[in-house]
């Protein structure tokens, strides 16, 4: 079989290492049908001697081309080449159904996926570059370099104990006090919320949510078997009326509410409202689970409810997706002992632990100091994007309700149906997050979450405007 | 207050840098209570000019000092020392209860913590230093160097995707034939249980699972209402005449298995049981989970039950937390497109998504074809270990059941109730694991799991010993 003892075209003043280019030429002849199915490839020895190389390098590029599939390595028998699987090279695009109907599966799932912002001014995320990838390259890179002994055990259930002692200090400074055995890392808010509901609610019980909400959280409780029922947000918090006779109607086991910077609409609870919810909690018996995921966009000063209550009735939750790398996938909740006991032992049937390599970034990234500036920086370019934001609605003819003072969401009605504003917007490519998400019984709505920092580019507010003229 | 004023001792020559020396003194003089809380510290220019150094090293050591919660940073102020919570130095250490009766919750989070092997001959793990830490410390760093943006953006629900097509080439070696798109990454196979579980089962349906068999699982399963039931393992799989009874008698939805190397007798199901556990999922209309984690620790050549199949009756799942590195906490499913995609779905309510870091270091070992060595020399290591382990066994009077030929594990009769056992070893600190936390019932038993890779030490043998005396 002379052709696979042709010797290669190796070039050694090419910058490009030989074990690559060995890779990249025999793979090639591989998908060109140069070198067949079933043929042997020459013996290290002889493919080293062929092209006047290293075995060391042979090997190196054998060794890759096996692992991508190109070769199979046979004990004793030598290197051959593979009937090999096509593996798919890009994500197949999910399929979006009818041009004016809109999936709503798809649209989430969306709303997940690497888009660039400009055109997703509905996602819930801070643009990447306003992000500090630096610093979290450099809390990689020096966990690289440390003993790497803990880069291969297990975490423990509860999370990464320097961590749990650094979200202590920063509980502290939102007037929770919570000690680190009160503390369990999760894998970001999500898992959070999904461990609280599992242990703490049984099917049939009764969740009250925010109306409008985080839209995840109610598959994730419907999946439990729960009943989600919503309660008006008001700009001061929720309808406390509604929240009473409601409370008393259903008798639910939990409240999950955004205290501050209430996802969509961007409201924060007034000191009022969070001294009456806590009061109804105890009068029927349920538990607050204060979800504060948004908390490092406030500018600071807000009541908390678990600071009120001292982790009695409350169980807090938050992390650092929003505001550090949403990659990372840290999240924590913080609870009374006995709770946090109950949930670290959740959380081990449910993922065993939590990686701690996000965790001891996110670690090294807080005890150094660098998030307190990322985080001014952030508040400050969302507190000038926003009026800007703010202006072109206006423009469009789009009414904010309410007015945001903080965060990154505004909270917008269109007037029309915006269900059909974010069909007609996906011609476009362009994805808004229609107020039937955040509806805990998905009902259409004139409203839509916008993202002030995706609203700084003119080509979206282009597509927007012309989703809008229809 | 002249005990801020005076100058701390700063030593440019010691080696350490200015900024962590600042740090140091500081927070020395904190917890000596020579600073006390409510004292205002000198400004940042008077700091730098008193002790000679860059008001930019007074800036870093101060924000230090603000994120370990030693000062407050008041807005056009200045700094103050902080009236501080007392972080705790040390996780507790939790109690073991009385000392005759085993703690089964204790015993299993205990199993997980990082106690040294030695200690821990009931572990589930291979000795850290038998792991290619190197390889996750390189791929780690080189992932820091790459365009931060990917450690930034959410991953996509199903995983990564060329970790996803590695993973298509390293099942099509198992002979299972599965696309990117059939593919689920997972935090572990213990979240890839719980999804397969919460998605394809309903409170009271029966699941089918090995007895003896691994003990996470039935907590697992038992928290989402389902009843767990036993089969008899054997030594060439289930034992198939009561498995034909149970699923006859409950009509179970899911059958959990190891069909190689199983946890944890380290037997492996035979061909023409393989066969007939699939009639029998046929004729009863279950679904076979085929939990592969072991996979890697095993010589080749095994039969899956997956590529009989075809991905119909069977949900595959594996990962590298064994084989690997137990804290990038990635392991995944393999299923039909529509499982799969049911399956991405319910990871979304779970976790939203997996972080992709942990994946793309497995992608980066798996695909420069480092991993396959990797396996090779682990192989080496336990097919060298398991024979003098087996000695020492039979020194000690514990009999095989039954010998082992490969993998990790060999479950020994001790002949006495395994957990008063572990209890007395318990007073020396030896961790064993008893056979009634294999037990779906948790029934007592005179079995018990030992690891070979711990049994190489004169030390734990010694205290097994011990035990064993009595």
């Amino acid at each position: 079989m002379p052709s696979t003892h042709a010797p290669m075209p190796l070039a050694r003043d090419s910058g490009e290492p030989l074990a690559d280019q060995i890779v990249r030429t025999v793979a090639a002849s591989i998908e060109e049908r140069v070198l067949r199915p079933g043929v042997r490839m020459p013996s290290i020895r002889r493919f080293a001697a062929t092209h006047g190389v290293s075995p060391f390098t042979v090997v190196a590029g054998y060794d890759r081309l096996v692992a991508q599939g190109y070769l199979d390595s046979r004990r004793g028998a030598g290197f051959f080449v593979r009937e090999r699987p096509q593996p798919a090279r890009h994500e197949a695009v999910p399929s979006r159904g009818n041009a004016d109907a809109l999936d709503v599966a798809w649209l989430i799932r969306s709303l997940f996926r690497q888009a660039p912002l400009q055109l997703s001014p509905g996602a819930g995320v801070l643009p990447a570059d306003w992000l500090d990838g630096a610093a979290v390259a450099n809390a990689l890179r020096e966990l690289s370099r440390q003993n790497s002994a803990a880069l291969l055990a297990y975490g423990t259930p509860h999370g990464f104990l320097p961590l749990r002692q650094q979200l202590q200090l920063k509980l502290a400074e939102r007037e929770i006090a919570a000690g680190p055995e009160q503390i369990v890392t999760t894998v970001g808010v999500t898992q959070a919320l999904d461990l609280v509901a599992r242990e703490f609610c049984r099917p049939g019980d009764t969740v009250l949510v925010d109306d409008p909400a985080w839209f995840l959280m109610f598959g994730s409780f419907a999946a439990l078997g729960l009943n989600v029922v919503g309660v008006r947000r008001l700009a001061d918090g929720p309808d406390m009326e509604q929240l009473a006779e409601l409370a008393a109607l259903h008798r639910p086991s939990l409240f999950v509410i955004n205290s501050v910077l209430q996802n969509p609409t961007s409201t924060s609870i007034s000191a009022a409202k969070a001294y009456q919810l806590l009061r109804l909690a105890e009068q029927f018996d349920f538990t607050v689970v204060e979800d504060d995921i948004y908390a490092d966009l406030h500018p600071g000063g807000a009541a908390r409810l678990a600071a009120l209550d001292g982790l009695k009735r409350v169980i807090y939750l938050s992390g650092f997706s929003k505001s550090m790398a949403p990659n990372l996938r840290v999240g924590f909740i913080a609870a009374s002992g006995e709770r946090a006991e109950r949930l670290a032992d959740r959380k081990m049937l449910s993922t065993l632990s939590t990686s701690d390599i996000g965790e001891r970034v996110v670690y090294k990234i807080l005890s150094e100091g660098l998030y307190r500036k990322h985080l001014d920086r952030v508040r400050g370019r969302l507190d000038a994007a926003r009026p800007r934001a703010l202006r072109q609605l206006e423009a469009l003819g789009l009414r904010p309700d309410p007015a945001p003072g903080a965060g990154l969401f505004v909270w917008v009605d269109a007037g029309v149906d915006t269900n059909l504003l974010a069909a007609r917007a996906l011609r476009d490519d362009l994805l808004l997050a229609p107020g039937s998400l955040f509806s805990p019984k998905q009902l259409a709505s004139t409203h839509m979450r916008l993202n002030v920092a995706a609203l700084q580019d003119a080509g979206t507010i282009r597509l927007l405007e012309r989703a809008l003229g229809g």
